[in-house]
């Protein structure tokens, strides 16, 4: 097959480095040490306002035949001028930002709802896409170990760590170093056009992952479970902390947060079921020889030292 | 296979009289003339109130494998209760109201975004679904003729006769008599579970219409060209009038008659090629032997006489 041209559109978050390719920053980033880091990988990156004067942005775009976005998920309303101008653009597929856990459309997670918004919005302009999720991270799967053996590999801004419900819930896990790698696939596959895609390493209830890690480790994990009641008034909280501060990250973070682990610890969305009921296609239907790292692997290697994690703070 | 047993809500409006079985009506609608008919048709009618204690609901539902909803396009809203009661009842599939032209989800149709919002509570329950548009009714789509001849095909309250654009732009219509067989198709079939599936006859535009009509009438038929910007404008007016009065039925048929124009006779959403966009399955592809009614033959038979309307009022 001909070359692919691909564009990602905030190339450095998290799900972004996975992804290779040509990278569009905001011209404030541009000097960013992980936009350096895209440059010496071979990574033509270029500055685009996606609040900007339109034509500029679709000038970036021509002749791109994939846009990814991998924006910030608490700025997903810029995807809306991104969108219009990929259309004009002519590009071939759109993909939006936030691959993450499956969850129902509406009326579960509010940044969802976002999602589906602009999802909505790329169906009125008919604009090809392609909606991915991606399962949630072995990187923020880990529980933290009494040792402080597991720290090297957890968020530094480590939320509390508790267990929805009874534990049994099944959830989809993934490595975030998989991700870009399934959707490098995704985007050169033409039963993939205008379809939402799940993909996912492997699924594990709570239960297990805290079994496993105490199997491996030989240590004794604490178990602190909550009540679909509990999470509910914390979202409560940062919901009306939220209305005090619209702009309070950490407001929208807690929010984020608690409405995810609703979601896929206690409600259980977050399963090639719900997925297949929800109309996705199931990765390992379309990429049955997809080789990616098992979980159990990943705990080990967490457990040698040898695991990056995500969301920490560079030293 | 074994019997199917299908509840129907609100049966007697234009879509639910074209399919036939178990009827639930409004209690102070259970002696209207067309329960009295449907029941002269061995259809049980059994008295529902949707807003209601939810146990008699779940109660009348138990047993039922199939619930379609055929309720008016101004309480749609009452779907709502009625899903959460099949949800407990077990039921095995449920048929929003409004069969209808395909247009985005959300952002041109203000009353499609209401069946949106209901699928994406049905999808957070986990009720398994069929969704269906079925085209624009042939009962809505015969120009009037200069003589006189099929006034009395016409609905009763007809609106200006207008084309939209250039009338170029085609748009997939369907005889109502054959929706409810097509209905009666899909929620037997497996392959439709929690799909969106879109059924139609034939695709016209508008001028093929009044070439077809003028070629087998004989008559000259007078054509009015209305651009985007007047349906939008008359969309903004119906709009105004609607936040004056939000229980006008007028203001709300007047916005919902322009939306739809708005789709289906500028944007062109109402095609079998934007439905495969959306994600719809294609009748066509499912059901390729379905007999159906020609336009053609519609009009003819609409010519000599012998069609009857749509929305009229019964004198």
């Amino acid at each position: 097959m001909s070359t692919i041209k691909v564009a990602i559109v905030g190339a450095t978050g998290e799900t972004g480095s996975s992804i290779e390719i040509t990278a569009l920053a905001r011209p404030e980033s541009l000097h960013k040490l992980a936009n350096a880091e895209l440059k010496t990988r071979g990574v033509k990156v270029m500055p685009a306002d996606l609040n900007g004067p339109q034509e500029k942005l679709v000038g970036l775009l021509a002749g791109i035949d994939v846009v990814i976005s991998a924006i910030f998920f608490g700025s997903l309303a810029d995807e809306i001028p991104l969108a219009n101008a990929a259309k004009i653009a002519g590009v071939k597929r759109f993909v939006q930002s936030a691959f993450m856990v499956v969850t129902p459309p509406r009326g579960v997670v509010d940044f969802r709802e976002k999602k589906e918004d602009i999802l909505n919005h790329i169906q009125k302009i008919r604009l090809p896409y392609t909606y991915i999720d991606a399962g949630w991270w072995y990187q923020l799967t880990l529980p933290r170990l009494p040792s402080g053996r597991l720290d090297h590999a957890l968020p530094s801004t480590q939320p509390e760590q508790v267990i929805g419900a009874d534990g049994l819930v099944p959830s989809a896990l993934v490595d975030i170093r998989d991700v870009g790698r399934y959707v490098a696939k995704i985007v050169a596959d033409p039963r993939t056009l205008n379809k939402r895609v799940h993909v996912y390493n492997e699924v594990f209830t709570r239960n297990e992952v805290y079994d496993l890690v105490e199997e491996l480790s030989g240590e004794k994990l604490e178990r602190k479970y909550i009540t679909e009641e509990e999470i509910m008034s914390r979202i409560e909280e940062a919901r009306s902390d939220l209305q005090v501060d619209p702009t309070s990250l950490q407001a929208l973070g807690a929010l984020t947060t608690y409405q995810l682990l609703h979601s896929w610890g206690i409600r259980g969305d977050n399963t090639p079921e719900y997925a297949a009921y929800l109309g996705y296609l199931d990765g390992k239907e379309l990429y049955p020889d997809f080789k990616y790292t098992r979980f159990e692997d990943y705990v080990k290697a967490a457990l040698d030292g040898a695991a990056k994690g995500v969301y920490q703070i560079r030293k």
